[in-house]
């Protein structure tokens, strides 16, 4: 019931097809250890080559945390890709695809690195955007935080989870009269709303772009 | 930078507005400490009343880990509302709702309770999904692992917090020739597939009726 079935869970290794729903996605949930209970924080992220960055502004416990020393996290990316209803309850399941990263968390201190990472933080939500708004200043970096994760030093857990396809039904189920498919989902961009109060230039293109 | 403006973030103290949340969105990410370490999996849960179950099937290591005792968790449940692109770098942002629960989970072993919880999280892919499928056996039963999150003990800090609107410029950047505003985005449902092989009944009502 809700339980992926195995035939269709697979693990697919190798950090091609786990950078590509890295990359897919705009949101990621981190993990860490705070007086020995878990905290979960939902972020944006960034894959710049083999390193994860993390925005930390929103999560500042994580933060607070990781000044002093590397700090262990788990980062994990999930998209769900449809509801599958099988014709018994047991065997219904979700298709998803999802990596689970554990490593040491590492917080960007160099200004130059931290721009560039800004910028690839703001290319999540457009395609060149970071090149069509006024850049950081200083002051603005200084009050960024971003956390490092290299995924190499992490590669034995940087693996795509997925699953895809139709139900999985007992061979005694089949004849029941129950619907039985997908419905596939995915995240979805609407029309964009100009700001208000001043004159704006068209919308740029390439707006969300890993948006399907 | 990405960075939410501290003008549009707010949270919505009450358990009405966190509820509806959990209510919307299909996948939670629960966080657990292995080894002093942060595991984050992605599952689905339902809320019954005051209790958060979760799914555990998909999560071997929460379930290891639960069997003993209560098994500290956070539970982070977050929908993504929106792009927030603004006329500087810094001031990009997400639009989001985030409910973020810790609290202590058991297992379910009771199969009568079992069953119901079986039925609430069935229900989540579709209306009355759970009548129009073959019931579980005692043995699916016992085969399906849940986990009970009691949502009044952990209400100190199940609150949604949120951001809504458009970007926070700097007075001084308002004049900039750059495009701002708000691409919203949504999980949305496409046109259910059947499975193949076999005669279906119609396509059934109330499909991911959580998807707007």
């Amino acid at each position: 019931m809700l339980r992926p079935s195995r035939l269709r869970d697979r693990i697919v290794a190798g950090p091609a097809a786990a950078y590509s729903v890295l990359d897919e996605a705009l949101v990621c949930h981190v993990g860490v250890v705070v007086d020995g209970r878990p905290h979960v924080l939902p972020t944006l992220h960034a894959r710049v080559e083999d390193t994860l960055y993390v925005h930390g502004s929103t999560a500042a416990r994580i933060l607070a945390a990781a000044r002093p020393e590397p700090l262990p996290v788990c980062v994990t990316v999930s998209l769900l890709d449809g509801l599958v209803l099988a014709r018994s309850a047991f065997h219904h399941s979700l298709n998803y695809r999802s990596v689970v990263i554990h490593g040491d968390a590492l917080l960007v201190t160099d200004t130059e690195e931290k721009a560039r990472i800004l910028g690839a933080l703001v290319d999540r939500v457009g395609t060149d955007r970071s090149a069509q708004c006024r850049p950081p200043s200083q002051k603005e970096l200084a009050a960024t935080a971003v956390l490092a994760v290299d995924l190499v030093a992490a590669s034995t857990d940087v693996a795509l989870k997925a699953r895809t396809g139709g139900p999985i039904d007992d061979e005694a189920d089949l004849a029941l009269a129950h619907w039985a498919g997908v419905v596939p989902v995915r995240l979805a961009a609407g029309a964009p709303e100009p700001d208000g109060g001043g004159d704006l230039p068209p919308v740029p293109g390439g707006l969300a772009p890993t948006l399907r």
